[in-house]
């Protein structure tokens, strides 16, 4: 195609490692100039492009872009705006066309989750039925880890790392307490759907240890829970908590409701861990703490998994040169080749079958109490938490960047959607 | 003396380091074998003294000891247990001299924070009055870092690092999605009465940046913090805020006040981070969300400060080799020499000057404004949370050591309060 210019965008929740993800992805640009001209980011994501408000990453220099490896947060700015269908959003989607050959943007990055797959998918089929050549390509993220066509999604892995290290920290505090105080501690995991994060948390222990999961796949049911709270407090003296954000009553609804939704229309959550300590304290009179690490779980940097950071970064550069090898319409999937030791490769995976599906958890991961993992679940997990990758710190703190990002002239009249 | 035993209990609530203190303790006293003999530890803290439930520390090898500078929590068990007055606990005090003289134990250290150095000094009086030779240290402990006579408590440094840390992280997260997301994000903070791990947040940022810290030392000002809010999102695009569980209302009452009380008589805590973020959605209508960290914050091991991890093993370390120098009635107290580069040294610290008393934020060390820490503020605190000491880490998570220890056979009979 010539040398022709690139658009990333990075969309929805951020995570540790979703900069690691963009400098992959600038690096590898960079060592195409006979092809990649400049690589623009969306500021703020995908409304970046659809406000022509566009960053040139060359503001970044060389250095900046390898500290975007050990950089929490989304460097250029992420969003929660899901576009709809071709139909429903057609001038959306005309639009962001029509900005992509104003700058002539040869290759389309997006860095997300389902919906961004989807939206990534949908931009390819009109791209191709316009005649406007552009190389689609989705960069996997998201700490929930319900992408298909992936091992996993670059994010999940840190967030793993850190709720298992958590819990087990809190549970060594617990143990020493018990005898005259906290008795029960319940912890509070991100995860809508799919229990992945919850389930991390039982890396925190032996399967027989103290700590029980409640999986949002597993129906809630109160007194069987609070029996097993009872017997688990009796015999080893303490009992930890790890509870799903997406945890649900047997009528279907989310313990947590918090009754607002966000911009694709989850629903907000929050608030069960506050409702299943309470009803430990009320039902069974232990002193109960409980902790909602909430944000900290996702960007814990300090605290990054070396095989997510080192997968976040291979998916950002693997997406590159997809592109460049005439992919279109993939994503960067990690593909497990082995368990133990962990052996893996990035594919080019169609993004006709990501796009709309969500990975839940199988049933086999999930212990037959309901309140475990199993030995597959942790063979899965165990090689996502493995190694650590400590940012640099500077006077006793993490030294991360920021980049500094000047708007990129605008070529179009302004757009109202 | 001749070679005489120890006694060892941990008290209160445990942190990231108050084990790295028992290591250095127990390796001082092993190094003494020509003075000290056994080293008991209280199974459950002082607890243990009381029901002659002693452990030998002996059972932890060398490796097993040396692991424990790295492991949070409490090796031995601590407890929530404040003897009164000699007075009032008369036969408590005695009890405890009782089992002293049973177990032929000459040296009493006891690590934890204002309460326990009280009962170190009560027992140095009583075993003084009783004619029975016993030297009596305390060992600083407390994440309040509220105790008089040390420049700081071992364990609060640990805690400043976590929270700067995970405060500079989730504002990185927040300031990536608050163009369509949360605008305003709360992270409540461990602190009875003084603010310092409040203060430790503001690390976090510089003095202009968007951070406000609601500290228990400023009466809390609904209007002028909401008004104060809206202006940094105004200004940054989003505002964070660290609140203290201590922070009280103009008549003096705990916001979070959850109405029950531990065995020390403090009110338990909690709550006031959500209720920061609920009045700020009800009256600005910003997205919101909050974390509590809770005990993850004070067993943060994988995250600790090398300041606090040196210092919390020098005082156990100080505190055997005071005894074996005569001294009794006294505390291993840090003493600041300079702030940068930071230098300090152990004192022994009359416990009659420690007892009974809180170290509060001194006034000049709060913001003009309520809500930042000043120059003077960030000099004390930056050399404590200087420097990683991470511990080892196996299967992707830390490895910490837990210690196996079968009762020592009792001389006494079972005595009942």
């Amino acid at each position: 195609m010539g040398v022709r210019n690139a658009f990333y965008a990075q969309s929805g929740g951020v995570t540790a490692v979703i900069n690691a993800s963009a400098c992959g992805l600038i690096e590898a640009a960079r060592e195409h100039p006979e092809a990649i001209g400049t690589v623009y980011a969306g500021r703020n994501g995908i409304i970046g492009a659809l406000q022509e408000d566009l960053i040139d990453t060359a503001c970044a220099d060389a250095a900046t872009v390898a500290a975007l490896r050990h950089t929490p947060g989304g460097a250029f700015g992420s969003c929660r705006y899901k576009l709809k269908s071709l139909e429903q959003d057609k001038l959306k989607y005309e639009r962001l066309l029509e900005v992509f050959r104003a700058h002539d943007i040869g290759y389309f990055f997006y860095n997300g989750g389902n919906d961004s797959m989807d939206t990534a998918h949908k931009v390819a089929q009109l791209a191709a039925a316009s005649g406007y050549p552009l190389a689609c390509v989705g960069i996997p993220k998201t700490v929930d880890n319900d992408l298909v066509g992936t091992d996993n999604c670059p994010g999940f892995g840190s967030v793993a790392k850190y709720v298992a290290t958590s819990m087990r920290e809190a549970m060594y505090d617990v143990a020493a307490m018990a005898s005259t105080s906290t008795r029960v501690f319940v912890m509070e995991a991100m995860g809508r759907h799919a229990g992945w994060i919850t389930a991390a948390c039982g890396l925190a222990a032996p399967a027989d240890g103290p700590l029980l999961l409640l999986l949002p796949e597993i129906v809630f049911d109160a007194q069987k829970f609070l029996s097993r709270v009872n017997t688990t407090v009796k015999e080893h003296g303490y009992c930890a908590v790890a509870v799903s954000e997406g945890l649900r009553n047997a009528e279907g609804q989310l313990m947590g409701e918090a009754g607002s939704r966000d911009a694709f229309g989850h629903a907000q959550l929050g608030g069960v861990g506050s409702q299943i300590a309470q009803l430990v304290k009320a039902e069974l009179n232990y002193k109960v703490h409980w902790a909602l690490p909430d944000y900290l779980q996702r960007s814990a940097r300090h605290l990054a998994s070396r095989t997510d950071a080192e997968q976040a970064h291979a998916v950002g550069r693997a997406a590159l040169e997809f592109a460049l090898a005439g992919h279109s319409a993939v994503m960067a999937g990690i593909e497990r080749l082995s368990d133990a030791p962990y052996s893996w490769r990035i594919a080019a995976v169609p993004l006709g079958d990501v796009a709309n599906r969500e990975k839940m958890m199988p049933p086999e991961f999930i212990g037959a109490d309901g309140y475990t993992i199993t030995d597959a679940c942790r063979r899965y997990l165990q090689p996502l938490v493995e190694g650590e990758d400590y940012p640099p710190y500077a006077q006793g703190l993490p030294a991360y960047v920021r980049v500094t990002a000047p708007a990129v002239a605008q070529r179009l009249p302004a757009f109202r959607a």
